[in-house]
């Protein structure tokens, strides 16, 4: 391993102490401007460069965002928005060179991780996911002094900036459709309800509801997981005939997709007999069997844009919320007329419509 | 903002010099017990703690590992083995309180960020995934005096540390099992074979193959996506009847998703035309429509075995090669009998056993 030169090398080189050439190397006044010269000749003779975490210490930064993560393992693995959010964070990070770090903490150990995130100056600032009903981390990077940026809408950001994207528009478009397509029973399969995003498309999907002038559906827990969906799916399906949906609208693909796979196992032709529509458009909705009606919002520009909003937060100690463009109807195969649905009350509008890249 | 402690509130508070607090707080000798005393009393008495990168100056440690990913975003927003191989790297440094530092960079800024990680002591090493073949990496890290271990197999990994897994028994047993099942024509659809762990899946298939006395069937590439798998299969399925395979195997299951949905979209049936086997085992495998066999290869263990075997070169120079569990064959709906196989040739065995957790 070649050794990095240290300041005692090019103390040695210059023949002057180290504090010499720290004074030297920081500007700092005291030296005859002669040893000063000497100084930084020898500096870069030897290709000296000041380290990281000295620059981080003269200069108060890191150089560094956080991301703090508190879920389980599977869950992340599981994920189709977190990479490809990530990957919209590294889009910005990337051209300059900083960096993203990363923790995945349990639940209990999440208030210690943002304590040691401040404590060490390891990072700038942090962008809060994953926001919570009655969630304590606005509050907690308030008091540590930790520029924050919320990822998702501004009710419960306590203040901080929030950098979201309303998915009223898509939840309104699917109710909507599907309501011509002869649709009355529409169910949802909620997110975990603790999280504000889970409650807000439920949210979303009530108010389409009232719109559209269904009656409200029944609501199933399905927890964003592939397990959960598939077991909301077979409990909506087991309702007697005049209760049971006739689609359903998932608050992510990834119940979505298992809720799709449980129609089939268990007879049911889709969008035949139940027309699913999902939530995120993850790079598999057009490749399910059929393709997945779904919900697009850009998570890279989500994660990118985010990242702009802590940068201000960082330079100025604020910014103005944003908001992104709204989530949009994917419509895809997965969708079709309410099963004995005239053909006098369900017109077929372009609700099998493929995204033209698909070309299969 | 409550500001933090610095050196010079507890040189105040102890009525001395700063620079007797940095002897005193680094414990270097020349300072009379009892000031050393009162300054270490100040210190606890304010609440001092040293900043992360004070500690890295002083210690030459980072506490950080780092993970530079070449690769598009869009292919990692899809990569179902990275959030799983991030959470499993997190599962170790999360109880020390160490950071994940990651990069994602163009192909062509690869280079530069490693140098840059290197020369800015971000990180106490890296991990390095997605071998390329002629990999300049392991030579880059030596020469930047980069801790590094390779995530993959030994070969290509230039005298590194290799954390892998032997994907040959999965390919073995997927063929054999096809072979009993009346299967002669099994195609494989590859990952790029600039990546060595592609190139490998490739060669297991191929030794699976003439294990089991079987001719090569054809190969196409599938690019590890979901597009790829589906204009591969298309291809496959478009060739003369007695050159069209009744099985494929896919190096990833993105690419196997997406082929096995192609195929029935044309008016196949899986497994009754065409049977389908993927590679990751990811969490949707289970849910596909029928569920898809695949390979099981724990992404999550993979994450922490090279974490652990990363400390050991940080804190050694070196480390022997790891070996996991290899990749073991989980068997499910989408593997059945050859279309036209008689069922003297073909007794069933127990290709649709599906996962017990799976009650659906």
């Amino acid at each position: 391993m070649d050794r990095r030169p240290t300041i005692a090398d090019v103390a040695k080189r210059a023949g002057v102490s180290r504090s010499s050439v720290s004074f030297a190397l920081n500007d700092r006044p005291g030296l005859a401007e002669e040893t000063k010269r000497r100084i930084l000749a020898a500096a870069q003779e030897l290709g000296w460069r000041p380290s990281r975490p000295a620059q981080a210490l003269s200069r108060g930064v890191a150089g560094a965002l956080g991301l703090v993560l508190a879920r389980d393992t599977a869950a992340i693995g599981a994920d189709p928005f977190f990479p490809a959010f990530i990957a919209g964070i590294e889009s910005v990070l990337a051209r300059r060179g900083d960096a993203l770090v990363l923790h995945v903490t349990e639940p209990a150990d999440e208030e210690a991780t943002y304590r040691r995130l401040a404590a060490d100056r390891r990072v700038d600032g942090v962008l809060l996911t994953d926001l919570r009903v009655d969630d304590p981390r606005p509050a907690l990077t308030g008091e540590l002094g930790l520029p924050a940026v919320v990822v998702g809408d501004p009710g419960g950001a306590g203040g901080l900036c929030a950098v979201g994207l309303d998915d009223r528009p898509a939840f309104a478009a699917a109710v909507r459709e599907l309501a011509a397509l002869g649709h009355r029973r529409i169910a949802h399969v909620a997110g975990p309800q603790e999280f504000r995003h889970a409650r807000r498309r439920r949210e979303s999907w009530e108010l389409a509801m009232r719109e559209a002038g269904l009656p409200e559906g029944p609501v199933l827990p399905g927890g964003f997981t592939a397990a959960g969906g598939a077991h909301a799916t077979r409990e909506l399906l087991a309702l007697a005939p005049d209760r049971r949906p006739t689609a359903v609208i998932y608050a992510n693909d990834l119940s979505a997709t298992a809720g799709l796979a449980v129609a089939q196992r268990l007879g049911l032709t889709v969008p035949g007999d139940l027309s699913v529509v999902g939530y995120d458009d993850t790079p598999l909705a057009e490749y399910t069997h059929p393709p997945l009606a779904s919900a697009r919002a850009d998570a890279l520009g989500w994660g990118a844009a985010a990242v702009r909003a802590l940068d201000e937060v960082i330079a100025k100690g604020l910014a103005d919320d944003v908001a992104l463009p709204p989530a949009e109807l994917v419509r895809r195969g997965s969708m079709g007329p309410a099963p004995g649905a005239g053909e006098a009350d369900a017109p077929a509008p372009n609700t099998t419509t493929v995204r033209s890249e698909t070309p299969c």
